[in-house]
């Protein structure tokens, strides 16, 4: 199909097909001419998941550019698969130093306030986590926020949250196919990504319903 | 206390403190010449939740402002608290049309891809959610994104994520005092904020650990 017809297919305006071209997202089409190439499903398919991406998943182009690259290109063993996805996308939490996490040194990370805290609740779960995944400092400074806005946990505490997650987590990974890299990567990088704003909504829409209820 | 110790005691630059003062996220201090005023610890705690929202909340510092609002003047009776922090904390969901949310008309929100699934969602949970809420737009977005990129759902499907978020709702609402409006809205609005980031950092380890669990 022309790009016209890609446009028209995906509700996605030719200029933004052609600046996704530009920057690598989409991969080029066939050529048929000086100023023609035709597009196909892969490129349709492909537009669908950037828009994802981008979307709900809130990811920037740059973000973008980088999963698309594992999607692609998925590491020979799906041993740390969600490590690479954990490091794809770490996003920059803004603690009281308002240092760049990509400005801070390693050392400087385990000194950063809550991450006693965090390291000794993976350890009391028992979780094996690799001392640099960049969650570990979301856990910190999400701690940290709780801790400073004196906000009361339910009985269960963190880790009533973190017990239910990980249920869930099991479950997820088990519907990440080992047989093919490439399918692996894609499920469990986007599974990451796009079931957050999944879990978000649900969340307000539980407690707006939970309050409801407690209240009426 | 001056403004130095205020700074030095919550580890914010006098500079940052007084833009917080300009935009009215900060009341002022007494002032005790022509150039200085003195601080409390009313005004260390209420730094120190501007920077939890700042951190891991990532409000902005239009939202804090309303949040803060809310928090100092609650609504008379806590019916509506929930419906309240939902509205200020609903986030823009870039969706296909980009067309911010504040330029939508309500008849388009229902159109929007994905709007009649979630409904249709909510329904088959008995759940009890405003039309205008806008948590479910963002739900809509985010079942769009998952049907767009065919990711692969647990077995126990969306409803499974909802009935988990849900239990976790009624423990966190129970957590909220409903004798006086100004810790409820505190409670409810602090609790919606600060406890997303906790989640989503809790997911990405356990994710990280169920596949190092299942994979090794």
């Amino acid at each position: 199909m022309r790009i016209s017809e890609l446009s028209r297919s995906s509700g996605v305006p030719t200029a933004t097909i052609k600046y996704y071209l530009r920057e690598g997202l989409l991969p080029a089409g066939r050529r048929t001419s000086a100023t023609q190439a035709q597009y196909d499903e892969k490129h349709l398919d492909r537009l669908r998941l950037i828009r994802a991406l981008l979307g709900p998943g809130r990811l920037s182009i740059a973000e973008i550019g980088d999963v698309l690259a594992v999607v692609d290109d998925p590491p020979e063993s799906p041993l740390d698969l969600l490590g690479r996805a954990s490091h794809i996308l770490g996003r920059t939490a803004v603690d009281q130093d308002e240092t760049p996490r990509s400005e801070r040194s390693e050392e400087n990370a385990r000194d950063r306030p809550g991450r006693a805290e965090a390291d000794a609740l993976v350890e009391r779960l028992g979780w094996t986590i690799n001392d640099d995944t960049p969650a570990m400092e979301d856990l910190a400074a999400a701690l940290t926020a709780i801790d400073q806005a004196q906000l009361t946990l339910i009985p269960a505490g963190v880790e009533g949250y973190a017990e239910e997650l990980h249920k869930l987590a099991v479950a997820e990974l088990d519907t990440v196919p080992l047989d093919s890299p490439q399918s692996a990567v894609r499920q469990a990088v986007l599974g990451t990504i796009l079931i957050e704003p999944l879990l978000l909504a649900l969340r307000r829409l539980a407690l707006e319903d939970a309050a409801t209820r407690r209240l009426l």
